[in-house]
C-alpha cells in the first residue's frame, strides 16, 4: 500500500545492494518512519524477536527472507549444512509460538535439503520471494471477497462506516492486510469509506498502525476509544465490523486481540455484520472449543506505562498512568463465540463461521479430520 | 473514607481557620495528594469550574460550601442581598449543565430569602453541612443495601469479584460514593472482596481515582483495560458488575460513562449480575426513553493526549498517542437499556430497572407523572 504517495510492502530486497532486505521498523510508528537494512540472519533474528517487524504474514516473509541470508552466510562456511541448521534455530527461537514463523523456515529446509549447498542461495532467494507473494496474494483476494459486501452496502447508502479493531492491516501482513483488505479494496474501487478505528487497548495499535496506513494511503478514518464502538452502534454510525484474527477454530470461533468479543456482542445486538478476514493459514484445524486456546497474559507494564510523544519532540517516551501499588492484569486476547459472527472472508470466499461450512470451503482439510 | 490511614471527606471545614474550607484537589490524583484552601466565592468558582472537584454529589457539596462563603462576603457588603445574587451567578455558571450544582444553589437562596442578612452566615453553614451529610448518608444507605448482594454472593465464594468502570467512588461524592458504597461496607465488614477497575478511556477515571481511592482505603483491586471486562466474565473470574450513572430515567434506562453499554451486554451474555447504584438525585423523572439522552462530544484531545507521570517525577506530564493528521471522536456517555440490568441500588433499597418498580420506591415522584 502507498506511504506518503509512494507503494510499499512491509518487507523487500534491497534494490540497491544484492542480498541485502529491507524493512520498516514498525516499533517507531507512527511517529517516525525508519527503514532498516538486515544484512545478517542475526539482523533478522534481532528484528523478528524485538518486534520491529510484527504480525503472523509479516513475520512469515521476513523469516523466509532470513532463511535466503542464511544460504549466503552458509556459501562463505567450512561445513554448510551445519551454518544453515543453526541459522534456521535462531530464527525459529525468536518467537517461540509464532505458526507462520516456523511455517516459514521448514518451508525453505524443505526445499533446500534435496538440493546440493551451491544451488541453496538461488533456490531460497526464490522461495522467499514465493512466501511474499503468496501472502500478498490471500490477502488481496481477500480484498475481493469483502469488497462484495462493501459493495452491496455503498448500494444503499452515500458511505460505509466500518469499524475494525488492533492492526490486522498490511503491516501485518506483506500487503493489503486482512482486515484492511476490503477496506483499500473499496477505497481504490472509488467507493466512499470511512472506518472507526479502535484505540485497541494496552498496546494501541490502532491508534497507532491501523491510523497511521490508513492516513498513509488516504483512506477517511476516525480514532476512537475503545469505549466507543458501542455506542456508534446504538447510534447507527456502524455498517460492518471486521477484524482479524490470531487462531480460529475449524468450528468458527475467533481467537483475536482482547475487546474483539465485546464489539462482537455490540454488532449482534444492534444488527451489525460483523466479519472476520483471515488467510486460511489462521484456521486451527485440531482445536474444536475456541475457549481451549489458550490466551497470552502479558505484562501488567503494556496497562500501567504508556508511550507517546511529548509536544515538540519526534522521539517517543513513556508516562506511567495509574497510582503506585496497585496491580494490573493483561490478558492479550478473547475469544469471540461463532454465534456472534456474520462470515469470515477467507482467500477462497465467504463462508458462515461453523464448521460444515469452513470444511465445504477447505475440504482438504476436512478430510483430515476423518 | 480513609487516605493513608486517616478518615477524609472531598470536602471539610478548616478545623483550624474559621471560614475557610478545604477539599481535595482531584486533578493532581493519583500522582499527588494535595489539599486546597478555598476562601472566597471566587476560590470556590474556580474549583468547580476548573474540576479541582467533580462528581454529582461533590459540586453539589462544594456549591453548598460556596455560598456560605457568599454569606460572608454579603456581610462586608453595601448590599448584602445583591452580593450574595451575584454570587450564586458566579457559582452557577461554572458547570451550567451540572443538575446538583443548581439544586444546592437554589436550596441556599430558598433557606436564606426568608432570613434578615444578619442571619444568613449561621443559617447557610447549617445548610451547607446539611446537604454534604444528606449526600454521605445516601451513600451509607446504598452501601448498606448493596452490602446484602455482596454477602449472599460471599456465602457461597471464598472471595467475591467485582468490576467497575469509571469513578463513581467516594471522591465523586462527599464519602463512600454510589457504585463504591457496598464495596467499601463490605471490605468493612471483613467480606473479602477484590475489584477489578476499568481503566475508563479516555479520561482514565478508573485507573487514575477509583484505583487510588481502592488502595488508599486497603481494598485489593487490579486496574484491567477497558477491553478485558468481556474475557474475565467468560472465565469466570467476575461475581458482579456495580457501576454509577449520570442520567437513570424513571423507566430505568441508564446514562453512564462510555463503555457501560458493553459491559452491561457482556455481564448479560455470562449471566453476571449488573447493578447500578445512584442517589434518587439522579433519576431524570420526565424522560421515558433512555436514548433521548443527550449525549455530550468532548473534546478529541482527550483520545490523542494522554497524561501521566514520566519516570523520576511526581509532576504529571502529557504524550500524543495518534498519527498527526488521524481524526479522533469522543462520545462521553452511552446509554444501557433498562433490560441488561439487574437492578439499581437506592437509598431507599434495590429495586429491578423499570417504571413500576422505580415507582414503588420512590411514589412522590410517580405521583407526579399523573
Amino acid at each position: 500500500m502507498n506511504i506518503d504517495g509512494q507503494p510499499y510492502r512491509t518487507i523487500w530486497e534491497s534494490p540497491k545492494e544484492p542480498g541485502m532486505i529491507q524493512i520498516i521498523d514498525q516499533r517507531q510508528l507512527p511517529f517516525q518512519f525508519v527503514v532498516e537494512d538486515l544484512q545478517t540472519v542475526e539482523d533478522v533474528a534481532v528484528a523478528i524477536a524485538d518486534m520491529h517487524v510484527r504480525g503472523a504474514g509479516c513475520i512469515g516473509a521476513t523469516a523466509g527472507y532470513g532463511m535466503w541470508l542464511a544460504t549466503r552466510e552458509a556459501a562463505q562456511a567450512s561445513d554448510p549444512g551445519a551454518s544453515l541448521v543453526a541459522s534456521a534455530e535462531r530464527l525459529l527461537e525468536t518467537r517461540p509460538t509464532a505458526v507462520n514463523l516456523r511455517w516459514a523456515v521448514t518451508r525453505q529446509l524443505e526445499a533446500l535439503k534435496v538440493l546440493s549447498p551451491d544451488k541453496w542461495v538461488k533456490e531460497s532467494q526464490n522461495v522467499a520471494r514465493n512466501i511474499a507473494d503468496e501472502d500478498a496474494d490471500a490477502c488481496t483476494r481477500i480484498g475481493q471477497h469483502g469488497l462484495k459486501i462493501i459493495e452491496k452496502l455503498a448500494a444503499k447508502k452515500p458511505f460505509v462506516n466500518v469499524l475494525t479493531h488492533c492492526n490486522a492491516g498490511w503491516l501485518a501482513f506483506v500487503d493489503y492486510g486482512s482486515a484492511t483488505a476490503p477496506i483499500y479494496a473499496a477505497h481504490d474501487a472509488g467507493i466512499p469509506v470511512h472506518v472507526w478505528v479502535d484505540e485497541t487497548r494496552p498496546r494501541n495499535q490502532g491508534a497507532r498502525l491501523t491510523a497511521w496506513e490508513l492516513g498513509q494511503h488516504g483512506v477517511p478514518h476516525t480514532v476512537i476509544v475503545d469505549n466507543a464502538g458501542g455506542h456508534l452502534m446504538q447510534r447507527g454510525q456502524v455498517d460492518m465490523v471486521i477484524t482479524g484474527t490470531d487462531r480460529t477454530t475449524h468450528t468458527g470461533d475467533v481467537a483475536n486481540k482482547i475487546g474483539t468479543y465485546l464489539k462482537a456482542l455490540a454488532a449482534k445486538d444492534n444488527e451489525v455484520p460483523f466479519y472476520v478476514a483471515l488467510p486460511s493459514s489462521t484456521f486451527d484445524w485440531e482445536i474444536t472449543d475456541g475457549f481451549e486456546i489458550p490466551i497470552e497474559e502479558r505484562s501488567p507494564d503494556e496497562v500501567t506505562i504508556m508511550g507517546g510523544v511529548a509536544e515538540g519532540r519526534a522521539d517517543e517516551s513513556d508516562i506511567r498512568l495509574t497510582p503506585e501499588g496497585s496491580a494490573a492484569a493483561n490478558p492479550a486476547f478473547d475469544v469471540t463465540p461463532r454465534h456472534l459472527i456474520t462470515g469470515l472472508i477467507t482467500e477462497r470466499g465467504i463462508c458462515e463461521a461453523n464448521a460444515s461450512a469452513i470444511a465445504a470451503l477447505f475440504p482438504e482439510h476436512a478430510k483430515k479430520q476423518d
